[in-house]
């Protein structure tokens, strides 16, 4: 499968890792891939400058927003979340038309201060936005809930814990939970949540999110909703 | 111990029950309590008429707001989120000054239609609010992201599950987690967040909690973070 990652942060990085060591051809798209490759420094994240991780992944190639996603057959959004609108413009409507658009990415807002709020929030969600913006697009709000080492590696937090997953077209979700199968997600441990406009509540797991990372120390945690198997 | 559990909705009940159970004064405060004892039909939720509870829980007496408030050591609203303001301001500052104030409610707001959102939400929180409006009260914020059922049963829910506290007073969360224990919370399944603004994370879980109770279609489920262990 040809996929586009939109997005060079630690999701992005992460995300193109791990389909590029499933076999998968992987692209990143960035709105310069030039300016990003020439970047020495740090990000703002304090991640290592992106050439440095590119030099060692060589299987995962760099291209403009557009053309990475006009040559994938699905497109995963890791860019901010307040980048990702302008970010999906750019790839191109025509180029997300008729394919599935996962969506990884939360709409914090660091324009208030620590911890970021979400914007949007309560009444409509960054998923939905997008869906909105890319009506032919078929959005699956996925894998915004963990940290992304535990996105591409569920087994680093010991014992059962749940992915969620939001979206208006049923087999495009059931094509997005058999990616997370393959990321090592157990099948009964995706929650199918409901249409597009349920991103609202996975998203508002940011804020208890930000605030668990503080009290616990680490990162390595999820959400597991007891009592859910009651459904089996 | 003497408490005032304000509100007579299921979550007033099942909470004053709980507590008169355990052995403790209870008292059910209620703007009017001559009309809710008045009432034949069954609430806007479809609960049985308070009377009919209140024939069968003789232990647990009934009376207006403030004097419920005022012969009670501690206080537990349990009123719906958008009346919460008003009872408490109707309870007394006075009455709540120096006591622990263990806030459940959320602030669904079902003015938008359903599924409800939160107002206040994201920058702000119920328990903020009632913290701002009765600075000499030690608001604990607590049992606001599970049925009520589970909230007095947590066994209703096999395996661990987790209960949040969020307060700026130490002592009345330590206190507040052992009556949660009390009520057979094991002590490690209660995470402190941390001050009274991490109530706006407990608070954002209702949205993914009600769509977690459609696709699940029932209630005896709740939020377990995997990997807080760690911090042990």
């Amino acid at each position: 499968m040809r996929y586009a990652v939109l997005g060079t942060g630690t999701v992005g990085r992460t995300i193109a890792g791990k389909l590029a060591a499933l076999g998968h051809d992987v692209v990143i798209g960035t709105r310069d891939p030039q300016a990003t490759m020439a970047r020495t420094e740090p990000d703002a994240m304090g991640n290592p400058p992106f050439a440095q991780w590119a030099q060692h992944h060589p299987e995962v190639s760099v291209a403009p927003l557009a053309d990475a996603a006009a040559g994938a057959e699905t497109v995963v959004n890791a860019t901010s979340g307040a980048a990702a609108l302008e970010a999906l413009a750019q790839a191109g409507a025509a180029h997300l038309a008729g394919k599935i658009l996962v969506d990884v990415a939360n709409p914090l807002d660091f324009s208030r201060g620590m911890p970021p709020s979400l914007d949007p929030v309560n009444t409509d969600s960054l998923g939905e936005q997008i869906q909105r913006a890319h009506p032919e697009a078929k959005v699956v709000k996925a894998l915004n809930t963990m940290n992304s080492a535990v996105m591409v590696d569920p087994a680093r937090v010991a014992g059962e814990h749940h992915v969620f997953v939001s979206g208006n077209d049923e087999d495009a979700k059931k094509t997005v939970t058999a990616l997370l199968v393959s990321f090592g997600w157990p099948a009964q441990s995706v929650i199918d949540l409901g249409d597009i406009t349920t991103a609202r509540g996975t998203e508002m797991l940011l804020p208890i999110w930000l605030r668990l990372m503080g009290a616990l120390g680490h990162t390595d945690f999820n959400f597991h909703i007891q009592g859910a198997r009651a459904q089996d």
